[in-house]
Formats: C-alpha cells, sequence, structure tokens
C-alpha cells in the first residue's frame, strides 16, 4: 500500500475496527457491540463482553484472528435498510446499544440506515470503508491497550471494555510511532520530574497544584529572565494583577460566561465575593484604564507572569499538564490602528528569538487564522476591520517569509491570529506561541486614547503567547531534552563529587568559587562509594561532573567529564569557568 | 513642665481629656458623656451631642474654653463613693452611657467606685489625674480632628462624637509631631503612588486588590532582585508554591484554626474545594516533605515571594497597607539542632545586609521576645528547647553587638524570636524584620531527617521575614524617600525632554543608548512647553533630567540636571553612563 493522504488513513482505520469487531466476534461470540470509531493514529471499539474479562493476553489472539480476516480478503458489504427493520433486527439479536444508537436517528427523522457487513460482522455504520479487508497492511497495526470506557462517555452507564489499535500506511511508519510513544514513556514528564527532584505533589495540598523545588524553580526562573528580556528588548513592560476580581470584571470581559464551571470563586465568612482569574487581558486593560492616555503615549506594551485558574475536572488533573493552575506569560499592546503591523512584526520577532534560542525555530510552520467566510455571524466585530486585519498579517507572513498556511475557521472570536506550530525531538506538536488581533476588548472596556485631531478612539489590543504557561512549558522542555537540559537551563550546573571524607573540604570550597561566579553547583560529599556517586550524577543528567580525589585536589587544573562523555578532560580553572559563562550567554 | 516619663504622660493626656470633657459641658450644658481615655500621643472623648452638630470649627471654642479651664488652676478632687449612690445619680442626671457602665461594674460585684470632679464637671473614673488642672502645659496639646464612633465600637449602637486630641509634654514635642504629620501627609503612599504612577485601582477588580503599573513594577522587581541575591549569598533557594490548598494543609499546621473568618475559600461548581494560603510556612514543608532527607543535606532554605491572602474587613482596606493579598517575601530554614544558631547568624546578616543599602541600619534597636515565664501555658514545645532557643539567641545578639533589649511575654507561639525595629526618615517605627524559631511546625508535620547514627529526628524550622511583604514595603518606601527614591529604586533614572520637536529623533536615539546599557529612561515628547515638561521631571522626581535643545544636540557631551538642584552639569556621555551604573551597583 502506498502512502495515502488523511481521508484514506481515517477510512482506514475504520476498516480496521470493523476487523477488529469481527475477530472478536469470532473468539466471544456473545459479545455486544457500542461504537468503534478511527481516532488519531489508530482507532478503537467499544465492547461488552458480559461477565467476561479481557486482558491484555487476549490483544495477542485478537490481532491472530484479524491476521486471518484480512488475508481471506472479505469484502466490505455495504446495504441500506428501513430504519424500522434495523431497530428490530438489532432487538433481535439482543444489541442493546446498536437499538439505542437507531432510537436516536428515528428520533432525528431517519428513514433508512446503512449496514456494512465484513464476514459474519454486520454492522450499523455510516462508512465509507475498503473495498477488500485484504486491502489493509497486515504488518502496519497493533493493539495496544484496554481501558474501561462508560458507554457514551457517561459515568452513570454502564463500564464498556475499550480496545485501542494503531494503524499506519507503512509497516515502517508503525514502527517509528512505537518507538516514539516508547521514547515518549523515557521521557514522560512525571517520570522525570521526580528523578531530577523538579517539582513535587503534597496529599496535604492537593493533586494539581505542584510544588517547584529550587531545582524545577531554577528552569522556571532562567526561562522567565530570558522571556523578559527578550520582551523587554521589543519595548514590553512588566506588571502585576491580582489573582482574583469581581465577577463583575469577567462579565464586562464575556469571560464569565465562556469559562462557566471552570471557574473559581472565592468568599469568606466576612461575606467577600470574588472570582480567581481565568485570564489575565481584564485585568492588564484596567491599567490602561487608569490614565488619561494620548496618541503619542501608545504603543503601550504589558506582560506578566502570573498564575491564572480553571477547575479542571479532579479526575484529569495530573503532572503539570493539566493543574488548577497555570503560570502563564501573558503580554498585550494596546495600539493605534496604524501601529498594529509594527507591533505583530515584533511579536512574531519575539517568537522567532525566543525559539530559535531553544533550537526550535526552522523545524516550524505558520497559521494564518482567518475567519470562517461562510458564518460572518461566528465573529464580533467590524468587518472592514477583519478585512484589514487578516491583509496585515499576510503581508507580515509575506515580508517576514513565514509562509503562513490560511487556516479559515480557525480565528479567535474577536479577531485572526497567527499560530505558530513546533515539533519537539520526538516529533510531538507544539502549538502554544500566537499573535492574536483585537478590536473588541477595549471597546467592551471602554478604552480610549486622544488621537492627534482630539479626538477620543478605541486602541487596537494585540494578544501574544511566547511560552504559554510555565507547567506545560517546563513538561515540553523535559520531555524534549529527556532531562538533558542545556547548560543555561540545568538546574545543576556541574556536580563535584568527593572521592573520599578528605577531600570534603577542597571540594566546598571549590564549590564556593563556582558559587561566586554564577554558576549553579551541586556536591556529593555522602558516604556512597565514588561508583554509587558518579551514577547518580549521570543519572541526574548534569552536563559536567568533577571527580575529586588526591590528585585532583593537588593539581592547578580540573578533571571535567562532559554529559554523554566517559571520558575526562584537563581544564584550566579559569577557562572552565569562562566556557560555562559563555554557554550561559550564548543558551548553547 | 520638665520632661516626665510615659506614665506621667499618660496621666497628662488622661487630664487633658477630662479638661476638654469640660469646657464642652461648658458650651453644650445637654452633652452626654461616654468614655474619653488617653491614647497613643494624645487622647479623645466620646460625647452624645443630641441633634446638634459639631464641626471643626467648635474645636478652636473648645481649645479656647481648655485653656481657662488650664489657667483657672482647677483641683481634680477624688471621691469614693457607693456604687448604688452612683447609679441613682447618673440615672438622674440622664447619663445613660455612665449608667452602662456603672451597670457592668455591679455585674463585675464592684461595691464603690470613684468620681473625679473638675469644676463643675464630675466624671466616673479610676484615675489617676494631675492634681491642678493648671499643672497642664497650656501650649502643647491641640485638638485635631471630629470623627463618628459607635457607642462600644458595636455598629448595633448610636454612633456618638469622638473628638481627638493630641498632646505632649512640651510646645516644642507638640510641634515636631505636628510637622511629622503634616509631612506624613505630603509623604501619604496612596497620594504619591498615584503621582508617580506606581499602582492604581479598578472598580470592576475590586478595592483591597492593587493593580502595578510597570513603574511602581520596576521597584518592586528591584527590591526582589537584591532581597534574592543577598539570600541566595546565604545559601536560600527559590521554590513555588501554590496559593491555596485542601484546608487539612491548614488544620495540620493550626493555621485554619488561628485565621479563622479571615481565610478566604475557593470553590467551584464541579465541587472543589481549597482554601486560598494565609501563610506561606506550610507549604514549604511539603516540600522539605517529598523527598528522604539525611543529616548531611541540612541546612535546607528555601524562600519564595508570593502572594498570601487575608479577607481584611472590606471596610478597612485601602492604599497598600490594608490589602486583601499581599506578596510576602518569606523563607525557612530547616536545621539540625547544632546548626540553629548559624542559621540565626546568617539570617541576622541578611538584614543588616538588606536594611545597609536602604541606610536604615543604625537607626535600629533589637528586641529579644521570649516568653512570659510566669505563663508557660501560653505556649508550645519542650521547655528545654525553649531554654536552649533563648540561650542561642542571647548569644547571637551578643556577638554580633545587636544590643538586643529582652522582651517578656513577646516570643512567638511556637518559639523565641528577635524583632527589629526601624526607623523612617520622619520617625515612624518600622517593625517588620524578624527571625523566629520553630521545633513544633516540623512536628506537627511530621519531617523528618536521618541522623549520623541512623535515627529519625525532628528538623529544626527557622522563619525569617526581611522586608515582610512588598505592599507594605513600598508603601514605607514611598514615605520614607517621599518618592524621591535612590537611583537603583527609581523607576524612571534618566528623563530626557525634547524643547521641540526637531529634537525628538534624537531623544529617541539617546533614549536607546539609555536602554542599552540597562538604564531605565523615559522621554518627553509631547507637545507641551519646555517649562511644564521640566515641571512635570521635577514633580515625578527623577534621579537625573536631561533638557535636549539645538545645543545639546549638536554637543558631545551631555547636560545634566540632578534632582532636587537648579543648575545643570556637562559630562561625557561614557562617563555618566559609568556614574549612573555604579550607583545601581552600590545602591546609593
Amino acid at each position: 500500500m502506498t502512502k495515502k493522504n488523511t481521508i484514506d488513513l481515517e477510512m482506514m482505520r475504520h476498516s480496521f475496527s470493523h476487523v477488529m469487531a469481527a475477530a472478536v466476534l469470532k473468539l466471544w461470540p456473545d459479545v455486544k457491540f457500542a461504537i468503534g470509531p478511527a481516532i488519531d493514529n489508530g482507532f478503537y471499539y467499544d465492547f461488552d463482553f458480559g461477565d467476561k474479562k479481557i486482558g491484555e493476553d487476549d490483544l495477542v489472539k485478537i490481532e491472530k484472528e484479524m491476521e486471518k480476516i484480512i488475508k481471506a480478503d472479505l469484502k466490505f458489504e455495504r446495504s441500506e435498510i428501513k430504519i424500522d427493520e434495523a431497530l428490530a433486527k438489532e432487538k433481535k439479536s439482543g444489541q442493546v446499544y446498536k437499538e439505542e444508537l437507531i432510537l436516536d436517528l428515528v428520533k432525528e427523522g431517519e428513514k433508512n440506515v446503512s449496514y456494512y457487513k465484513l464476514g459474519d460482522f454486520e454492522d450499523l455504520c455510516r462508512g465509507p470503508h475498503v473495498a477488500l479487508s485484504g486491502e489493509l497492511p497486515v504488518g502496519s497495526f497493533k493493539l495496544t491497550k484496554i481501558a474501561g470506557a462508560y458507554w457514551r462517555g457517561d459515568e452513570k452507564n454502564k463500564m464498556l471494555t475499550r480496545i485501542y489499535g494503531v494503524a499506519f500506511a507503512t509497516k515502517k511508519e508503525l514502527e517509528d510511532y512505537l518507538q516514539m510513544l516508547e521514547e515518549a514513556e523515557k521521557r514522560d514528564h512525571r517520570k522525570l520530574g521526580k528523578e531530577l527532584d523538579l517539582f513535587c505533589f503534597s496529599e496535604l495540598v492537593g493533586p494539581g497544584l505542584p510544588l517547584y523545588t529550587p531545582k524545577g524553580m531554577a528552569i522556571i526562573d532562567e526561562l522567565k529572565k530570558h522571556i523578559e528580556q527578550v520582551c523587554r528588548n521589543y519595548g514590553f513592560e512588566k506588571v502585576m494583577t491580582p489573582h482574583f476580581a469581581k465577577i463583575d470584571l469577567y462579565e464586562t470581559s464575556g469571560h464569565a460566561k465562556k469559562f462557566g464551571d471552570e471557574l473559581f470563586h472565592v468568599y469568606s465568612d466576612k461575606g467577600h465575593k470574588f472570582v480567581m482569574k481565568p485570564v489575565q487581558c481584564p485585568h492588564q486593560t484596567q491599567i490602561y484604564a487608569s490614565k488619561i492616555r494620548s496618541y503619542r503615549d501608545l504603543p503601550i506594551r504589558y506582560m506578566e507572569s502570573e498564575r491564572q485558574y480553571r477547575a479542571e475536572k479532579s479526575g484529569e488533573v495530573g503532572g503539570l499538564s493539566r493543574v488548577y493552575a497555570i503560570t502563564v506569560e501573558d503580554g498585550h499592546t494596546f495600539c493605534r490602528p496604524d501601529q498594529v503591523k509594527d507591533e505583530i512584526i515584533g511579536m512574531v520577532n519575539i517568537i522567532k528569538d525566543f525559539y530559535s534560542a531553544l533550537g526550535l525555530w526552522g523545524n516550524h510552520w505558520v497559521s494564518l487564522s482567518v475567519r470562517d467566510y461562510d458564518h460572518p455571524e461566528k465573529y464580533i466585530g467590524e468587518s472592514a476591520d477583519w478585512d484589514l486585519c487578516e491583509k496585515m498579517l499576510q503581508e507580515v507572513s509575506d515580508e517576514m517569509g513565514l509562509k503562513a498556511k490560511r487556516c479559515e475557521g480557525e480565528a479567535a472570536l474577536y479577531g485572526p491570529k497567527l499560530d505558530f506550530m513546533f515539533r519537539d525531538a520526538i516529533g510531538k506538536e507544539i502549538q502554544i506561541p500566537t499573535v492574536q488581533v483585537d478590536f473588541a476588548t477595549p471597546k467592551k472596556f471602554n478604552l480610549h486614547y486622544t488621537d492627534k485631531d482630539g479626538v477620543e478612539k478605541s486602541p487596537v489590543m494585540v494578544h501574544r503567547a511566547i511560552l504559554g504557561s510555565y507547567e506545560r512549558f517546563l513538561a515540553l522542555l523535559i520531555e524534549h531534552f529527556a532531562g538533558a537540559f542545556p547548560v543555561w537551563l540545568s538546574p545543576v550546573q556541574v556536580k563535584l563529587i568527593a572521592v573520599s571524607e578528605k577531600h570534603n573540604d577542597f571540594v566546598q570550597k571549590l564549590a564556593d568559587e563556582f558559587k561566586k561566579e554564577n554558576i549553579r553547583v551541586e556536591l556529593d560529599i555522602s558516604d556512597e562509594t565514588v561508583g554509587n556517586k558518579i551514577r547518580k550524577a549521570v543519572a541526574e543528567k548534569v552536563p559536567y561532573m568533577l571527580v575529586i580525589g588526591d590528585k585532583e585536589a593537588s593539581s592547578d587544573k580540573l578533571v571535567v567529564r562532559d554529559r554523554g562523555s566517559k571520558d575526562t578532560r584537563e581544564i584550566n580553572k579559569e577557562e572552565f569557568f569562562i566556557e560555562i559563562k559563555d554557554k550561559i550567554v550564548k543558551k548553547e
């Protein structure tokens, strides 16, 4: 089978799910079928096995049965029957889930339904499918896991058994994907975060609320320092706003309605009532609004790294990717319409500078997310403003060589945007940075500036995200670097290991020298064996390790072991300081 | 009258309150009397004037009447009568408040009460008073304001009229105090904060929730950078903990009970329940608890600048001194008992370093706040631990020459402490820095380390505050410097003023050069006259002002006007950069 496009892949994956269902029917004739769609990278099917328990061992059996069905080159036969007949048929065979699905279709006024038959397995299905099971590539699928899933996702319903599979156009692609999964598991930020002691959780504090240790905080602080410097170069100034506000603020901005039950509410026994901020933008409008502004004062650029709060479902929080509080690096420009383009250019340059330092710029694509022109009613603001902004974004893309892909219907509610998509070291897509033009918010908050002609006008607000939230970005960095951070981000840049107790003093003194140079150093003067100490330092992925025994303690030179190397090298102390500080400054 | 000690001053102030009451009785014979105590710097009396309205103008009249009474040299005559007689007497004269006070005394089992008579005014009073009104120094008192005050402070009761006065031993002291008040009013951080555009409030966000503008944030960031560097020099490492937690955390620490209705509660429609953190300490214990600790790992020192929340009464919030969220710079050491003394020394050194940079070290005194030895039941922890700690603090005081004054009964619930008291530029006392030894908290949270002998032991926690909260510290700095911050803290270090539009480009370019040197610069290229621009810059108390016209734009040298000076000086650009950067580094 040659490389196909997305739709063909989806049809293939959906066909695989029918093949799996047919195989399951063969092995467990009493099984009841729920639904079985194609999903990203594969497919699943939800089964009701009654009292029978299905384990991971059974997956191999099912796979073998599937291979037989594929080799048998069976036809996917489509038929269309009256909906009443379909209902009677499912009722008769006791397929209660299908019966329920058909009843829904009856309510929707459907007259006929289609079925797809594959051997003995016939399934209520809209299709489409491949013509013959033999078209499916035998070696390019794999059943990956079994999970519980409530019928229709409702916990009041019965828990069904969901079997997941992955499927690709070629065996090579499947292998690459499985290898990526394995690599991703090794790099899982929850696992590495614990091993590298970057953050922790506490039963008493509660899940979804990470606590950052000194090592995790060192990374966050470096990121913060870096992004603030980059943004300051483009005229952004830091502000700080409270973590909660009267609900009036979010009712004015529209966020109260938008976030609904995702809002955290605050009260006291003294009668206070507030809402935890779900976003930063409305707060920053209030700093703009605190003074009279003239056309000469614009653009005004605010940035802020503060936590914002979303009441995620308690069952869904975990690691740093889903938390109750995310520390968002947020920024907004308030400017005149004639300044919007320059602002966009500045923000794109910030994104470029920041992601270049992480080695991610270049391996990316840009979406120019514009309106759905068929449904202008979905957006707020004037059509002329939209036209102007989309044109501006297109010009920026052309002039800066961004080659942005026009994605219709992907704009924000209040304006078009540029979205940047990167790929991490194992190929996972990262969609964080964005530049969004917003005519609506300043009007909602009644923001003004006095123009050259003396007339009061509304400024335009340009939103930008660079690294998004520190929580998700740290998770991403851990996984991207597999914990082996570049020197400037490493929580411990140099590890000093004393061979025995008599070297402890020397190691202490040397550590102080590194500290004076603002190099993050950690010493291991524990009672463990040198071998253990070295193994620990290797596991910690420290960029430089220095093992100090008699020879080293009496030499002018340092003996350095670089990360990933088993060899050591000799270097003059001053030279080593310069080498490290140079890497920190250059962010290598 | 010569200088007296505190108790005599209090007696004198209390006598002034009787003189004022006697004067009021003369002017408004129908007045009813509530209470009239001595307070800090003066006295007050609460009156019920019935339907009559008393205004600021009346204060002069009352003062004149008081002077007459003082000049008449009347006797303060004490008498003691049976409580029944007293009750009958007040009932008869319709003094309902006195009647109520006597009824309370009846309940308390008092048999007799004392009265003090001064001319026609006789008052239920425990005394003591001066012997003759003529002993009171005529020129050293002043009535300062009229305010409403509920009878017994309960808003369900009648609102009475409270008249405040200030009184000192000498006229000179009164004048100094009134001048200080006037100066304090000029320096009021709420007034200057607005004028200098350092922070703002928003109706939509709510009172008690300040928003920091770029200028206010510049000061906070400099303070943060400075204090973090000082603390890092003494081994502190930054951590970050969430803003809320399960109530379990604060129930374990005891803060849930301690803060009671001052706690902010958090909930969501999805069923989440949390409490906003009223303090940082319990959170930091959870980072300690996240790993197994050995005696070699200690001391572990955490610091954090995060907001904590207290539900202050909504009527009491205002400015930066009383807010709902304070950004506290907090830090804790977890150490072995044998390390406590060194930790205390380190923390005292941090306080010394930090306050020296602000020019406040030297004008201070230290309290060694120990137990109330008569009431050991008021404290938690072992007596032996307390003895040890108090001894240690005394040793630190002696060895470091702190000359700490032993203040019995001033210890914290969980341990003794060193408190540092400074004085600001106008003499107001600042009580912020503290070092506190705590044996109890680590036990509550079941914290451990494995000692050299393999036994699990409890670490000691040492709490320290350096600048306290950024909110209150910023208020204090604004008032201390009257807005004329030292160069390193100035939000705008250099102001560039263009004489006319044709100099704008030159000014812009020059501003960029300052920015490259990391000097905070602001330019005024508005349409206003040069005179207005200069006046504005002077009002903004910018350290350096450069007015740029034809001559300056064509010269190699800069023409600088220093803050507080009307003259200018010529200086080479590079030299000026060095001068400013030197002041920033040295924090002059």
